[in-house]
């Protein structure tokens, strides 16, 4: 990965925030190696892999990597990691997008590709019990003959144990929510590698502090979530999907506030703008109109999927929406889909060599089309590309500029319009991440989001979980 | 209130947990007194209308009651407390069921009755900020012209800010979810006397901590809750109520976790067994079958609740349901759900001049009809009267013995059958509290539910954010 010319250290690293020494890290290493043996491994290829995510931060590897089989073995590295005061730094599929996993104070990875196994499938309850590195298509594999699934979709196969630690979310969120409303219960190794089971299999719990949601988007630096146990939705009898054109973001916008005040459970209304649609074109050969677009998906029995659609079609035509393109086969259902979770690629497909540096805010639905449409104008007036995709159902969406990074001029620019969006959200009530996460890019953002008094406790909570600040530091809040 | 013989100090109140010196107690009272004039109260009558709730606890008194007009009120008193070392307790209507507002140490009872004001409502947005005094039907008053409503409901007319605090839910959380999941922002004063907003309006962030579902929960431990930001829902073009009768506890669950895996989006399952039947009948004069019986609820346009209802009935017929009882008219289905929500009531009319010790656990619904089957062998066994509604859709049921406070055998027979019930809901995987909460009397069960490592974890955030335990102390865990 080539490195832009204005790299640094993250923002608000403080002095306290340092390399532990090369003595610390040898020894650790040492005791690692006794344990783990060829699951321990420090070669620049592997730690380098490790070192960066779909982001333009600079690599900043680890000092090694090790592949834990079991809750019990993550505990021992942990422990292993408090003793020599070394960062542990919990790694799933790598696809976070503000720089979750990089080690910019070096340490452990911890990579959890060898912890795949679904513990427990419980139909009649609607739940299972897996580790962390199954993905969520991997899980959905496993689900399906079982009539099951799992609905929480970024764009990335991530693994499951990684949109927990970032409270991942996607398009269907409007209709099954986030990972926070969707996760029952975690075990995690805390710092000082003790494993803290946060809650029973019961569907709700007043049983003291919710563990499990403060757990949920710490992004590893509370606990390393070794068991994720999930709600799971049946299959739905009937599915449709379709797409729409809008004339403008503010009709398209409208049409979702209507849909959703009129109480229509849509199961995803995901915009996508025209710049977007070009790259989807160019990748996925859709041949859509280039203009504002919404993919709406439908879930539930047959009449109750066609009643939906109808009404959602009437709701359309009202803003001034297209005739609607439905895909009823399953195989165009998976197509379209395809296609809008292709996004991230479809979008490098406009300036190929280009570095993507995809971000997202979230504001309140009211303010959406005033929101996308100001971004809009200030990408026109920065001289960027970035397109725009929304999960319009939540006042969520995502830009992705594509930003040539031999150009510090562009560089600038670039930066300056992410911070003139996330300070455009907050502005109107919205937040500086609906779904990405801080990780290392959107720390200094946290700082205008919250009040002194709000990070002071979530400064609090890290210190008492974790004093030594061994876990994934230097993500979301600076000590 | 009488007092049970047995009546004692809250388990597990370490040494540590004293009451503040009678010094600090009246200079703390003075400070108040210059502030708030007739808003700080100090007479025994309303001390004791604070002194207990809805609980067999013995009346624990606070020293004074003050009534806060907004937030940086609330902050001033929170600030004296800490800077005089005295307890502070967040009271809203005093309708909680396991101690939780009892003032076992005194302190200074912080009464919300006076912030009821609704701040904010967003139509487009469905959400509103609220003060944490304001009931959920007040609320529902103020919302119904424009056609919203928020849906929790604990039987009682609680305040918003109490059914946070206790992670409340109630008989539509199977369609709606849990306090968790319907509060998108807290503001909060801390134990310092810091104001803290946890979150924006935006409807998703992962924007650091989730101090919002830290606080949910926390029973005034953590922080008191000053203003409230929920989510709102259309009102249904279309409800339809029914009752339908059960050969068995195991058939209605049947019938349930089948309505429940089939994707029907049930919006009311209430399980109501033939004691509390009896109950219902004799408080609400609703002359139904005596025997269990299913309530359910259907939400949606006016085809679509046709098509869930006949579907409901074929399902139910599957499992020997009898005919259905469909409540059409806006009124029957008023009077319908009013005498479900007058259960606590009703099961009082069963043994006039008994205590009513209202308690529930939650498990897995694959194991809720074995669990509710064991639990009314055991209350025949132990010679109790204690009827039983569950919200199925959950796995959570409630259990409310009704004991003869004079009869010492009696109090010991109910708190070993309590005792048998939440170990019998673990043993399931289940929870000590689905949605009371702890309070005091849920303690020693908090310690088999949760792991050392877990109460630890508790343990550790209570005492960052609270280092002199003024917050509720005695209550969810001992410190």
């Amino acid at each position: 990965m080539t490195m832009p010319s204005t790299a640094s250290v993250p923002h608000h690293a403080p002095a306290a925030e340092l390399p532990p020494s090369p003595q610390a890290v040898a020894a650790l290493t040492q005791a690692l190696a006794a344990l783990f043996g060829n699951r321990l491994v420090t070669s620049l290829a592997v730690r380098q892999q490790h070192g960066h995510t779909l982001t333009w931060i600079p690599n900043q590897p680890p000092d090694a990597v090790v592949y834990p089989e079991s809750t019990e073995e993550v505990a021992s590295i942990v422990k292993l990691c408090a003793q020599h005061g070394v960062p542990a730094i919990a790694f799933g599929t790598g696809t976070s997008l503000e720089g979750h996993v990089n080690a910019p104070f070096g340490g452990v990875c911890i990579d959890m590709s060898q912890m795949k196994r679904v513990v427990a499938v419980h139909a009649e309850d609607l739940d299972c019990t897996v580790e962390p590195g199954i993905t969520r298509k991997e899980l959905n594999e496993h689900l399906r003959d079982q009539g099951l699934f799992f609905p929480i979709d970024p764009g990335a196969d991530a693994s499951i144990g990684g949109m927990a630690a970032t409270r991942a979310s996607g398009t269907n969120a409007v209709r099954y929510g986030t990972m926070k409303d969707n996760v029952i219960a975690l075990t995690a190794v805390m710092a000082d590698g003790s494993i803290v089971k946060t809650a029973s299999r019961a569907r709700k719990s007043s049983a003291g502090y919710d563990l499990t949601r403060l757990l949920v988007g710490s992004e590893g630096t509370l606990g390393i979530i070794t068991e994720v146990t999930l709600k799971l939705h049946g299959i739905p009898e009937a599915m449709s999907a379709g797409v729409c054109s809008f004339p403008s973001v503010k009709a398209a916008c409208d049409a979702t506030i209507m849909t959703i005040q009129s109480g229509l459970p849509v199961a995803r209304i995901e915009l996508v703008d025209d710049v977007m649609m070009r790259g989807v074109n160019l990748h996925s050969k859709l041949g859509l109109p280039e203009t504002t677009m919404l993919f709406v998906e439908f879930h539930g029995s047959e009449e109750g999927v066609k009643e939906q659609a109808e009404r959602f079609g009437e709701i359309a035509a009202e803003f001034g929406g297209g005739a609607f393109d439905w895909a009823t086969r399953p195989e165009d259902r998976t197509k379209l889909w395809q296609a809008r979770h292709d996004a991230y690629w479809a979008a490098r497909a406009l300036r190929p060599g280009a570095e993507s540096v995809a971000t997202d805010v979230c504001v309140p639905i009211s303010r959406l089309a005033e929101c996308v449409d100001e971004t809009k104008r200030d990408i026109e007036a920065s001289g960027l590309i970035a397109p725009i995709v929304g999960h319009v159902g939540d006042g969520n969406f995502h830009t992705q500029p594509l930003v040539d990074l031999n150009d510090p001029d562009e560089i600038v620019r670039c930066e300056a319009f992410i911070d003139r969006l996330v300070k455009r959200a907050l502005a109107m009530e919205g937040t500086c991440t609906g779904e990405h996460g801080v990780g290392q890019k959107k720390m200094k953002y946290l700082t205008i989001e919250h009040s002194p008094a709000a990070l002071a406790t979530m400064r609090l909570i890290k210190r008492a979980l974790d004093p030594q600040n061994i876990l994934n530091p230097g993500k979301i809040i600076a000590l």
